[in-house]
């Protein structure tokens, strides 16, 4: 198992388009939510949901590019040709195929498989948490995107726009992203790396001088 | 005093550079943090410490530009050339100013005044607790700067270098701001936001399947 994953190390730093949100160390990451995942989960292969983990990233699209709903399905066929180098059978190809092209929101294909759903999980885990703080904080950053509006910061009298506002994304979409989890330990582990963002928050609102509405309690 | 804060908000709102990290929201914080720190300190300029707090980044340079070091006098300047049309006494700009120039890291200028210390330690508390985590990794991501480095995530065996990775700069700034702090209140504000963010840092270790060492506590 360890060579193996050094070979999709490897491979994936060679082949990937990174940025400070998706590099090896989030593919280490979502490795390691994986495994954590499939301890609880019975029946499944986990030198797919190695492979799967390492390479479903290799086509890394960045925010607002035309044919990014198309990226998971690109990588898995980019992976299709880079893993029998690796040695795996046809099969575990396929299982390892079908879970990049089904984990990401914008492919909109349904998991079939337990790898698929665990690894669709794992990714989601990344983008909670204090890493998916990090995460979430840097790529804004990268677009230059203010932390809130000055104005109405937990957006309580506009509707919220997180192409506009850093915050605003935590209501639009990571409050409520344990509740789309796949799996009981996949859910499990969601809630408690949203509480941690929560009281984040919370820390953030008395930082300067206000109070966190309930409606972004998670 | 909220008409001069209204006045004061316009004015920086239209002469600022802005950027994710320096922005109207800092300016609010930066405010919010002295007047906390000052209703602990005797004998302060509340007009003056408050046109400082809205005017200390005025010119906003970016990292690495030759003349950033001068960032702070040229605010000052230029906030000596505003003021008046706000009907501040030359005393009160006088006092402003020299806050406004003895703020920052890199100009090395030593705080004389209350007002000046109390407007320093408020800047540097926007570098801590939950908003200084928002700002440090959006400052990251702008510059497109990994996270951390994945084979020696917390810099054990290696020396930390904040160009390289991210979380590099807790130990070699971050982690020690407290001590530095020049008031009381500042010191215990930054003790508390300090202890947070190691807190995060600790659980962002577990979430990688790794410890966070001993050397990054406060």
């Amino acid at each position: 198992m360890e060579t193996l994953r050094n070979s999709l190390r490897r491979l994936a730093q060679a082949e990937m388009q990174t940025d400070p949100a998706h590099d090896l160390a989030h593919l280490d990451r979502v490795w390691e939510n994986a495994r954590r995942i499939a301890a609880d989960e019975p029946l499944c292969d986990t030198r797919a949901l190695m492979a799967a983990a390492y390479l479903h990233d290799l086509v890394n699209l960045p925010k607002g590019a035309p044919d990014r709903a198309q990226a998971s399905q690109l990588s898995a066929r980019r992976a299709a040709g880079l893993l029998p180098s690796l040695g795996l059978s046809p099969d575990r190809i396929a299982t390892t195929c079908h879970a990049i092209e089904a984990h990401s929101f914008s492919a909109n294909i349904t998991p079939e498989t337990p790898e698929a759903r665990i690894l669709r999980d794992a990714d989601r885990l990344d983008a909670l948490g204090a890493v998916g703080m990090m995460r979430w904080f840097a790529v804004s950053g990268g677009l230059n995107r203010p932390l809130y509006d000055p104005s109405d910061p937990f957006a309580e009298n506009r509707a919220p726009d997180d192409r506009a506002f850093t915050l605003d994304h935590w209501p639009l979409k990571l409050r409520d992203l344990a509740d789309g989890m796949l799996t009981a330990t996949g859910r499990s582990l969601a809630r408690g790396r949203c509480a941690l963002m929560h009281d984040t928050l919370a820390a953030l609102a008395a930082e300067t001088g206000a109070t966190l509405p309930d409606s972004w309690r998670p």
